[in-house]
């Protein structure tokens, strides 16, 4: 089924976008030109670059002019063009439907990437993804899962239902934090689906509907999605600010506050120990505070984490979430969670509602692969920073213009465009068959309009390939 | 960590019970003697039968008085008798919270049972877990795995994020329904983390806040537990009686029917071809049926299902559910919903924010099982089926009072004790190191008092001791 059948001509919508959410999506979209003509250009942009979904109906014509400030007349004509562009398609009694123009996705249903919102569909095998901050798996993965086999049959006999995780990996977990110097006991660890899950309960415990939960700005997304799922208001503070983050508890009352204090997607910033003291502090206040350690091991210069987020583990406020899916690969969707015993067993009967539990073979390919990490990791690592510095060589070459920040780890590289271009350059981008995430999609309000995230994970070759569609699409926003 | 370390003198609450809560939980509570002795032993029977969590805070005495319409003096007395006996503590400030007395737990951290509410550790390695529909893995599952090792080369090099599962599994689901004579395209088959998350996600895009949801009574209570998360209000009607879902659908306005078509559990039965048709034209109102397939293929006595639940195919408001936890095994966390192109896209979206992906490894060994089937199934069925009739014949014999069914297939033995001595047998059982399932667990509203689950996935001689300490516990209850 081609994405092109989903979107007949008329359209049924499965979401709708309300005129504040709009407002958001659009940013600073006016121009030179018509008003009518930048506000089409800039719904179209944001189907291209993908954070307005095909089949998402738009706001009435007069709700959007009311959010935007501008005339009836305006937002009219813009949906006129964008049926005439094929971006849109009106049927009465149903409003006006995004969609996208028959013969822009000609292949498989595409499959949305994680870590971002979902993009339309390249339509070209050649394609190259760079939004995706997915590495291949580690080359020790193999082993690992055919070891847990060997391993399996010992829990075969049983329902397999291990809603807490199998006992050797959350050993293994909590040895790992021990390793690390912060005391842990294996009851303090809960096994989850994945980080995503690992956020997900985290916010279903301690969010309730309306109230404020503070990330940085920018942030990794679905974040922000389960949160807000949840029920969150989500406030974005700049990273790296924490007194920002201290006032902004004090100012909203907010009930978590949910970072990435280790090589931060997509900024790269690694927390200094100071910064991670003064958080420590904050949880007084009654806040709880979550450090996503998805990322902490891509330590690509071995530049050392200056403390575990998790400080001596004796605060209970204080909850770590960490994750095998970069250390090892994505497809292995074995998280944890590391808070205080009596949180992880109301956690696992919450979790019970969602997946019951994760599989066993998993887990045991996991707690493999935690007991080998120093054998398996280095190769990795150098991997990844081997690419890290050609992408990053490639952009200062291809972009002298741009800011370009040099990351001691993690996955992304965050740019500076010099302007507020990221949306147009992604949906440029899409054109010369390159996916790229455009900065609004990492922040709660759609700022960091200059922005766009480029990430590492593909192979040397495919990076080069990339950052020439790159500069093409870049010379066609630029008017070169 | 054992689970009374988790209970200090004054014990944090994690959770809390309202009075309305606390009231549809005691069911019919009083007896002959005194009105505090019997409350304050429906109350110490909900946490020994783990319907009553440890570490939940109790509603104060006044609001407990005022919703059992009793004076305050009894649930004050009920609250100190709780306290006397180690099940509740309280502390100046934090109100009364109910506990395990000290050595009701000793070993590790209790695994609550999936499909069941949690219970309290028996303490006992040679306890007798009768609570969970959870059969050992089939004899053909290591095999399955190894095959799907050597397909899982092929899947590395990508980032292991398949949001709608992978192709070949979502293919051998869509066949499975082909075969059972429901047309059905790849593309109508979302792959999710087990049948759990297919409810879960389910609840989540059909369920606003306050809408009514209709499940039977009794049901499997993790739906109950993802609709009501989901923010439903769960109404339930009697098993089998479709016209009685039909005139709740006219009269609540219902969103949604959840339904287990196939050996429901706990009751066993199958819908009749007849009932399937009515259901069918349920749909014309507006509300979407989910038919739950997990326990479709564990058909015992070849009856044959009469139709499959998605009917022709043609109904987009006719959701089929299904899992390979029953068929093949627990430990592997794969089930599928099989709807519209369009829903799956959308529920693809909202399950990035849950736990972003099902495992690879995981997918490609039930696309094997499946593959398989003919010849996987037919030994696990027989060796169900031979323990379903022993734990028949021995419950028949012990306990002719009883009222037994004779459920031509699933997992379950609905027995009626001919009084409302559910929850006080299940308390007992525990005493004699045996968890089994009160019926009040399996209904939205706290109704089948006079009913447990048994089930018979244990082994025979596993079975006929569990009967055994059930007589006890029995004499006990029964006061001989």
């Amino acid at each position: 089924m081609t994405l092109a059948a989903t979107a007949p001509v008329h359209a049924v919508a499965v979401r709708h976008l309300s005129a504040a959410a709009a407002t958001r999506l659009l940013g600073a979209w006016q121009g030179a030109g018509p008003a009518y003509l930048a506000l089409a250009d800039g719904l179209r942009s944001a189907v291209l670059a993908g954070s307005l979904t095909p089949l998402t109906r738009l706001p009435s014509e007069r709700d959007l002019a009311g959010a935007l400030g501008v005339s009836r007349t305006t937002t009219s004509a813009a949906y006129a063009r964008l049926r005439e562009l094929g971006f849109a398609t009106s049927h009465v009694g149903s409003g006006t439907v995004a969609v996208l123009p028959r013969g822009q996705a000609r292949s498989a249903a595409p499959q949305p990437p994680a870590g971002d919102a979902p993009l339309p569909d390249l339509g070209d095998e050649h394609a190259v993804d760079m939004s995706q901050a997915t590495p291949s798996a580690t080359d020790a993965l193999h082993g690992a899962y055919a070891r847990a086999l060997e391993a399996l049959p010992a829990y075969l006999s049983g329902g397999g239902y291990a809603h807490l995780g199998i006992e050797p990996l959350r050993a293994a977990i909590a040895a790992r934090y021990r390793a690390r110097g912060v005391p842990t006991t294996t009851d303090q660890i809960l096994v989850t689906t994945g980080a995503q899950q690992a956020i997900a309960l985290l916010a279903g415990t301690f969010v309730a509907r309306g109230d404020r939960v503070l990330v940085e700005s920018p942030t990794y997304v679905h974040a922000v999605g389960a949160l807000r799922s949840a029920g969150a208001r989500v406030v974005g503070v700049p990273v790296g600010d924490v007194e920002a983050i201290g006032s902004a508890v004090r100012r909203t009352g907010a009930r978590l506050v949910y970072l990435i204090p280790d090589f931060h997607n997509p900024t790269g910033r690694t927390m200094t120990a100071d910064e991670r003291h003064a958080l420590g502090r904050l949880t007084a206040r009654g806040v709880t505070v979550v450090g996503d350690e998805t990322l902490t091991d891509l330590d690509l210069d071995d530049v050392g984490v200056p403390a575990p987020f998790a400080g001596d583990g004796s605060d209970p406020r204080l909850v770590s979430v960490g994750s095998a899916s970069k250390s090892f690969w994505g497809g292995l969707r074995v998280g944890w969670i590391r808070t205080t015993p009596q949180l992880v067993q109301r956690m696992a009967r919450t979790r019970q509602q969602l997946d019951v539990a994760t599989p066993v073979l998993e887990q045991l390919a996991v707690a493999d692969l935690l007991a080998r990490r120093d054998e398996v990791l280095p190769t990795r690592l150098a991997d990844l920073r081997s690419r890290r510095d050609l992408l990053r060589d490639l952009v200062l070459a291809r972009f002298p213009s741009w800011e370009v920040p040099d990351p001691p780890g993690g996955l992304c590289l965050w740019v500076g465009l010099g302007r507020p271009a990221g949306q147009a350059l992604a949906a440029a981008a899409v054109s010369e068959g390159l996916r790229v995430a455009p900065g609004p999609q990492f922040t709660p309000d759609g700022s960091s309009v200059d922005r766009l995230r480029l990430t590492w994970t593909r192979p040397p070759e495919v990076l080069a390939d990339a950052v020439d569609r790159l500069g093409r699409a870049w010379d066609r926003v630029a008017g070169r």
